[in-house]
């Protein structure tokens, strides 16, 4: 029937279910699992509440929550068309994490209304995904949830990319032995993803890093409508560089691309600095074709599986909730964001390091494990851990 | 360790999980589960809704959704306290019906807000299930769901025990050769679960039904300040008997204790007709001790499992949902409400029938199969059937 009957067959129905831990066979099985023996399982919790943590689906359960508005590449087609991709996502956070994920899809866009929503499900998560929401009001949401739930909230498009970008530029300045710290960097598109992406290198180290947007490289000497990057602009850019993409991107050491296919010209790579590296992670069609740039490049990386150095999200948030949730975390902060992205770098030795294996395979399974650890470690450091250490993976 | 330590071992980490129907193996897979070949079945959706109960979880998935504020006979114990109950629920619709189900327990008591959420909520699932929420924001929250929605929105505290009543008092009213539209039934205890009782009864043919609440029998000629009372009485008492219980219960064929405890005497039920029917459902001590009452009844009925003929909502709900899923069904009406108590009552054969086997037992498996085709049956007769028939439980 071909890929496409293919796909559709395998969404028949969906493509997770519920199950229950422990069959319920006979009178008594009923009697511990719900009425009457449950009520005492209820007013252990009412009586205190951080036994929810141990006794319910709380402890290892993840709302994937979207309002179907910044869906792929497919932007706003709604909640219900946005259900395939919050059902997929479930079932990596379950293959390669063990976590469990319930997809949501709200059928409103209001960014009150969404953050009244989300508070007032926290009860029954152990954290919160937030996925496909467009930008700007994706910042407002998960700022106030962050600040005002005492759950980890992750929006995944902003920050789980972050992490994977870092992790797989942290090699390749390993590659070219070059230096985070003094390398030049230009992040090109400054959406969501983007000025999380940058933000993120920024907090490992970066000095010299210029972000652009369709009106060129933002500098501190013009005032932008949006608000984004106006403060963007205070932490950026250090030698105020203007001008468009071809004028920034003037001896840079990496490109670092969150925008759109075919934006960066063979000429533009050429005026880079000697062994670039090039991160085109536009989706399906990268910045610039991956073997046009080949010959002038010395580390490629995009987000597609058919080219080495994909860079893919799921390396990142199965393990990074794995982590928040097996030390009980009320946050996912930077230290642990910049922890998961080292834990993702260090997988891969040192020696086995090259141009074209910068980045783990999604499948690699020390991935999750690693990083799992080292967030678990940046939690309990910077004091957001809930729960004493637990040694192991259920 | 004992009862209680096997019921809180038994809760550890809760009591269901997720799980996937296709594992992801390799690349491949990931391509169809995830990006890019989900984007192919997103864009399906958004060019035709419907198509979300065909690639969706939507089509066999319920969320249990409470407030935490009338939980078993615990009362306000929070959304937290509350989620072994709504896990305890989801587990019996899986293994029951095959229906999966999403807990969700709520932080907020405001009516308005919690029929927003649920609007919300709607694109995620198939049908909603209502439980344990205080009356009487209970009432206002279904009506205006089911008003609002297109998918089935089921009060169970409410019309599941409704059901499930009727399905027991029409066969103990066969076994003593009455009859539903002639007997004379009281009905004690006017909350959510008693009211609806009572106005399944009138559905179902009772003329003669009076109901009674701690301020005595409920008729036409007095104003109360509960205003579901004032419009019960206007369909209920057409002899507009007066006075508490024990004058009412006088010639009664039916005694129906939706209250509490020990709030009937043996005078009271020898004061009513010969072949009297108790159903004694306060929980977990009945409204008369089953024991005492036994030379004086013909036919008894409690909530109890240690007892004959326990009326127990685990009867109805797996199988009203799996028909109205089945069918896509937009309500869950009177109609189905009614067919499904008949499918129970009808498990029975007649030539079984006797005082002590009035209702299947919970494990019957003929029972979630007849509620589901006549169920179904009913949705193509009133008209709220989306889907054409499907031939048999998946």
């Amino acid at each position: 029937m071909g890929i496409l009957g293919d796909i559709i067959e395998l969404h028949q129905g969906g493509k997770i279910e519920t199950m229950l831990k422990h069959p319920i066979q006979n009178k008594e099985d009923l009697a511990k699992v719900y009425t009457p023996g449950v009520a005492q399982v209820c007013q252990e919790i009412a009586r205190n509440q951080s036994k929810a943590y141990e006794l319910t689906t709380k402890k290892n359960t993840v709302a994937v929550i979207s309002d179907g508005t910044a869906v792929l590449g497919l932007g706003d087609i709604g909640p219900h068309a946005a259900m395939p991709v919050m059902e997929g996502k479930a079932a990596l956070f379950k293959q390669f994490a063990n976590v469990d994920a319930v997809p949501v899809c709200l059928d409103t866009k209001d960014t009150e209304e969404i953050i009244a929503i989300v508070k007032a499900l926290a009860p029954t998560f152990g954290g919160i995904n937030l996925e496909d929401i467009a930008s700007p009001r994706c910042f407002e949401i998960e700022a106030r949830l962050r600040a005002e739930l005492d759950i980890p909230v992750f929006h995944d498009d902003q920050h789980g990319t972050a992490i994977v970008v870092l992790a797989g530029l942290l090699n390749a300045f390993k590659v070219c032995g070059k230096d985070i710290t003094t390398a030049k960097i230009v992040v090109n598109g400054l959406g969501a993803a983007g000025l999380s992406v940058a933000k993120m290198l920024l907090k490992a180290g970066a000095t010299n890093l210029i972000g652009v947007d369709r009106f060129g490289a933002i500098h501190r000497n013009e005032h932008y409508d949006n608000p984004h990057w106006n403060s963007f602009a205070t932490i950026s850019n250090p030698f105020e560089e203007e001008g468009s993409l071809s004028d920034v991107i003037q001896d840079a050491d990496a490109f670092v691309g969150v925008s759109a296919g075919n934006i960066l010209s063979i000429e533009d790579v050429q005026r880079m600095a000697d062994d670039r590296i090039i991160f085109a992670m536009a989706n399906p069609i990268p910045e610039i074709d991956p073997i046009l740039a080949a010959p002038f490049v010395r580390v490629m990386a995009t987000g597609r599986s058919d080219f080495p150095n994909q860079i893919n999200n799921v390396l990142c948030f199965p393990g990074i909730f794995r982590g928040a949730l097996d030390c009980g975390a009320i946050d996912i902060n930077e230290e642990m964001k910049l922890a998961a992205a080292q834990a993702i770098s260090s997988v891969i030795d040192p020696a086995d390091l090259n141009e074209h294996y910068i980045i783990p395979d999604v499948f690699d399974q020390r991935v999750v494990e690693l990083i799992r650890q080292a967030v678990m470690e940046a939690a309990y450091r910077t004091g957001v851990a809930r729960h004493v250490l637990t040694p192991e993976i259920h």
